[in-house]
């Protein structure tokens, strides 16, 4: 398929949460239909969605109906399994492709891949058991992080090490999985970058946010990030960079250090991602809306900000803010209809327009 | 029912159109669940919203089931038969309330409302025959426009009387229905303001926005409207003095004719209104949210205008424009999911963010 494709149509979305709650709603504006593939019952994403799967994600013979029930199949998040994905494949389009998924599942795999670019990335190096630790922490040195090399998410799986006599206790977090140990980089403060790649090879990238972390989860991301204009162009030449090297079709987020030396890149994720929420409220077209554009072959939209937003996460208790933030002005709320409050779940966010640009 | 309204309750909104499911989407953003009722198969709304019924407006028991299964009760247009109305509200709170209906379903009641208020409206007459439209045209003079006093909709059920000799055809033009003869109103141009109250007795306008009309159907609304500033002022208070003379709760749209000698109010909608799209590029929170707000009672959210914004609708086989439009830079594309493309049919519309205020 190269045709765009024409409102009327159906997404499939892999995976039912608020990811996918604001992809739905994005696509709605689009008159595309969206069907969600969710294992986990009411998912936010149902509330706004044509049509709703539930079944495990390994579930073939129903993976296979809903890819037979749709034109192109995207998702929320990363870790789908590859039997998973060959099923669906076989059927309808993925997109973003599976090399992008395959190099964004395995953190050493990204950086292996950063780094064949050119592009810098905080030392690492693999760890298979206490003996590569030791290894590691003598070529890398401490502080260093040791994450396992799958299935991390909003600061899971992860152990700081200050001190090697910390290393022992780091493996054992680990519970016998695969990981990387990743020096520390002294940064001054972390930036992101949302770029999209069109199915014509086109690429735009918002404005680079700055990203405040707590207890391991995004907390704000700020707009404009403190950045020179050389910093800014640097970022998105480096988007760019890995948009093209993949062959990307979608929205990709990519997390920078900033340091005196210039910009790291932290992560890479290869759909909407929160550091993005802010588009919502400070753009023509928002995060949202510039995936299912790319996914579905339609021209990128325009992601010049013409607002000044700063965007906070609620997370958990934070809700029981919302009849105050009800009454701020200037804030936009965006709550994800989960039932369950529950510590550091993602709840909702707010955008703050803090001014109109000329 | 006075308390706020918690994320995950569920509102009702009756009406699958265009306007239900950009009310859907709206609560959404806070966290409530929609169940529409529509008698119409596949309703645009009902691809974003959690529950859809699909059963005639006179099905009592079906409107019953309908409102149990919801907290409060909302419309997107405004000929809901009054026994339906009765069935709901014995059952959950309408709101907009039923005095509202009211006046907005019967031209003349209105008109009747409005001069009561002090408000200047265009001359009418009722008119239920050939001898009283005689009567009517000899008092107002031509030229003039005739409408059925119910059910009108985007130029449906009128006639222009330009000259004495067209009143027998204008006439027979309304199928005998209970009629309002209209004076013509020698004005500049037209504008519109979008305003909301809290259940609370609060109020909040949007800036008035300037419409141009084609074929008798909304063509486009531009922001910021010709006023002078006082001219700004009465538009507001004019509306202002309509909700509270309603005890009005939710959206309300005002058409207001500019002319030489102040404004003349057109017509007022109980509800979300085609002239206020333009909020959901120009606005924090838009009249969508705005109404939602108002009905679940929480506090009105900030409509203050951030940029200059030009509203197109999309009409029949303006969608074929998609293409090109999707290249448009600051532009906004919301299309509504029908599935057919009929002429003079209400396909989608545009906003066109012209720049950012300081």
């Amino acid at each position: 398929m190269t045709e765009p494709l024409h409102p009327g149509a159906t997404i499939g979305i892999l995976g039912g949460g608020q990811l996918g709650r604001m992809l739905s709603v994005a696509a709605s504006r689009l008159g595309f239909h969206c069907h969600i593939y969710e294992p986990g019952a009411a998912p936010p994403a149902g509330h706004v969605a044509a049509r709703v799967t539930t079944a495990p994600y390994d579930d073939l013979a129903a993976l296979r109906a809903f890819a037979q029930s749709v034109d192109v199949i995207t998702y929320e998040f990363e870790n789908v399994p590859t039997a998973s994905l060959d099923a669906l494949e076989a059927i309808r389009p993925i997109r973003p492709n599976r090399r992008a998924l395959a190099v964004s599942q395995e953190r050493i795999a990204e950086k292996d891949f950063l780094t064949g670019l050119g592009l810098a990335t905080a030392p690492y190096a693999r760890v298979t058991d206490g003996e590569t630790l030791q290894e590691a922490i003598a070529r890398i040195g401490t502080p260093a992080i040791l994450k396992t090399t799958r299935l991390g998410y909003d600061g899971k799986g992860q152990a700081r090490i200050m001190a090697p006599e910390d290393a022992a206790a780091a493996w054992a977090a680990m519970n016998g999985a695969e990981s990387v140990l990743e020096g520390f980089i002294d940064f001054s403060h972390e930036v992101s970058v949302i770029a999209a790649r069109g199915l014509d090879g086109s690429v735009a990238c918002y404005d680079p946010g700055e990203n405040v972390h707590r207890n391991g989860i995004l907390h704000s991301t700020t707009l404009p990030a403190r950045l020179s204009p050389s910093q800014r162009s640097d970022a998105v030449l480096i988007a760019a960079r890995i948009l093209n090297a993949l062959d990307y079709v979608g929205v990709l987020g990519v997390e920078l250090f900033v340091t005196p030396r210039g910009l790291i890149v932290n992560e890479i994720a290869p759909r909407v991602h929160n550091s993005g929420h802010w588009t919502q409220a400070g753009c023509a077209v928002d995060q949202f809306e510039q995936h299912i554009r790319a996914i579905t072959g339609w021209p990128l939209g325009d992601g010049t900000r013409y607002a000044d937003v700063v965007m906070e996460n609620l997370i958990g208790a934070d809700v029981d803010k919302i009849p105050a933030l009800a009454r701020d002005r200037n804030t936009q709320i965006h709550l994800y209809g989960k039932a369950e409050v529950k510590p550091g779940r993602k709840m909702g966010h707010i955008n703050r327009v803090i001014r109109g640009l000329t």
